[in-house]
């Protein structure tokens, strides 16, 4: 027989990464990335569904959701196909959709983040599969809206599978985790992330009569000092201190001599497993009370949760990972909480989750890349995650 | 003799401010207006030059010195002929360059800010001449430039006047200081004016990764709020206190995860005669200094002075105009020295000067309009004020 009908034939990660990256999958668009992916998997015999969600007022997503043996335990490798725009397309010195590779270094929007990464989780899978079925199942969780609004995409997958019954034990992401060298950081919780928009109200007047107007700009400079001062926490074995940035505050009046009657101002938290977005709220309304109670005047506030911290605490799972990026690379890895949230901030409601992929430096830049070398080392830690985990 | 010859002809007030009104002198159009003052002045007997003024970056403006007489004291009327535009056209009830007379009002842009009060004293100078010349002079002080930048106006006139040997002892500014009916308010001063702009410089970054970047917006707030608690000063007999104003603040990141690397600021104060402009950078300097020394960080200020505050100490002058306004409207004039700045901040370099004129209720305002019987009682004050000066 032919080896493209066997069930357990090889897959060869970087080959399949180039694949990947030809397929223009700018967030919204498939760009026939799934459908690639699906294919592969398909030929790998893995039951796919599609799963396309819609909404008012965010763009349609497609999804993939694919699964080999019905048993428990199910480990799932979650990740997207959906890219990043390419920016200042002048500026590549590469084609952004051509997949190349020149000097061992592959090119491409989405070579690091991470279709590079989802080839090397299929051609791992692929390479167990040869040996016969695992004990348990293993499963792909592919979104197309990770980098977009993330409304149509992981959430709602989850949704899908706790309602039809598909259960998912342990979770890998495989978001770029490492700073510089494969093999650095792994990523055991995420913190969370709030947006406050707030608005200061006075009473518009002449700045020769400040008796008939109300200045809500002292009030909200106020508001954003008492903010800024905040101090949330210390931190934790795992996490960094939660942190307020006040990311602008606007006017917009262009007259010298007018008091404006309106002060808006955004602000972001970055919250570690010590605090709730629940928790923030009330703390951020009780400093604005506060000082609308010493200074007179009314504040608005839209407070918006965007995700949950998260830790999957160090055990089984960060066990197995950490033991196969030292294993192949020799590195010991960090067990690491920082940096921007993930769509493991969804999964941790349904799984343990934790995330390793590909080196960070290039994500969303011009000429986004990644080694070859790099490509195929997380292939073989993948690889040695998945023996590890079903024991074989 | 046809009375259009005779040099001491009279004027009606009302129809001369309606024809000044159908002049369409919206800033820095002269629009016929100067030509129609010169004119009628000259009938009664006036001198006039015309002094038109230019700057880079600045409209050119035509002005208009008039006087009769060569002998001291020289009692100067200042005003404006050019008026702000018009608005909403589409609101107004009548034609803002009509000039029109309904019920017994005067409508146009114009007619409270300043032209009625023009018409006014050239009426009242024309009673006056009838009986003779005043022993002493009689002069006009018309720009075209009080609603523009006040660039090419009143400040130039006066260094032309110095340059001519052209000396004014008084000067009655015409602008409208009655806050509701004619007979309310002689202004007796001005409190100075001085504009900041503030720009507070950080580092650029991500919200997830605060240590990398410098907030400016903390140190912004807390620079306004060290502005804002400033108590300059307790106010004086003619003053009131001291104030600060903050009319924007504008970061405009519409980014929510970015930290902004720069935050610009602008505040006007207001001052009485205890304070200097230069006086008041020292000060803000020292404050914002002190923010800076805190919290670290830099900050740029620029610092720049509309006009300075001054006081014609109540005396010869407002006994005068109060004595007039008095005898015509019943009412005891309030000697003040709150609202807004007027040329009378470049006059009183020159001259003692003090203000009184109509109503200022609809001034830069839709419908703008005065009564025809204020104007006429503003003829009689400013005839009052001349007899009052020369002992006529
Ligand atoms: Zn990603
Ligand atoms: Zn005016």
């Amino acid at each position: 027989m032919a080896q493209a009908s066997s069930p357990s034939q090889l897959l060869d990660p970087v080959a399949f990464a180039a694949e990947l990256i030809r397929c223009p999958s700018v967030t919204p668009e498939e760009g026939g990335a799934l459908d690639l992916l699906q294919a592969r998997l398909e030929a790998l015999g893995f039951t796919c569904t599609r799963l396309p969600f819609s909404e008012e007022g965010t763009p349609d997503v497609d999804n993939l959701y694919a699964r080999i043996g019905t048993e428990g335990p199910n480990f799932c490798f979650a990740g997207h196909t959906d890219v990043v725009p390419v920016g200042d397309e002048a500026a590549w010195s590469a084609d952004p959709f051509g997949g190349e590779i020149k000097d061992g270094v592959l090119f491409g929007r989405g070579a690091t983040d991470m279709k590079s990464a989802i080839a090397a989780f299929a051609a791992a899978a692929a390479r167990v599969l040869k040996e016969g079925a695992p004990k348990g199942s293993i499963s792909f969780l592919i979104t197309g809206d990770e980098e977009g609004p993330a409304v149509n995409g992981t959430q709602k997958m989850l949704d899908w599978c706790a309602a039809h019954g598909e259960v998912i034990d342990d979770c890998l992401v495989g978001e770029p985790t490492n700073p510089r060298a494969l093999g650095d950081m792994i990523k055991i919780g995420r913190r969370g992330s709030v947006n406050g928009w707030l608005t200061a109200y006075g009473a518009q007047g002449h700045v020769a009569y400040p008796h008939l107007a109300d200045n809500p700009v002292p009030r909200m400079a106020a508001m954003l000092s008492a903010l800024a001062a905040l101090k949330l926490d210390e931190g934790t074995e795992h996490f960094q201190p939660s942190n307020l940035e006040i990311t602008t505050v606007d006017v917009g009046n262009t007259a010298t001599n007018v008091i404006p009657a309106e002060v808006r101002a955004h602000f972001n938290i970055r919250f570690n497993d010590l605090q709730t977005a629940e928790g923030l709220e009330v703390l951020v309304r009780g400093v604005l009370d506060k000082v609308c109670d010493e200074m007179g005047g009314s504040y608005d506030l839209l407070f918006k949760k965007s995700g949950d911290a998260f830790l999957t605490a160090p055990g089984r799972l960060s066990d197995i990972v950490a033991g196969a990026v030292e294993k192949v690379t020799g590195r010991v890895p960090e067990l690491s909480t920082s940096g921007g949230t993930s769509d493991a901030r969804f999964i941790k409601n349904h799984a343990r989750v934790i995330e390793f992929g590909l080196v960070s430096q290039s994500m969303h830049k011009v000429d986004e890349h990644i080694a070859v070398k790099d490509i195929e080392q997380l292939t073989d830690i993948y690889e040695a995650v998945l023996r590890s985990y079903f024991g074989t």
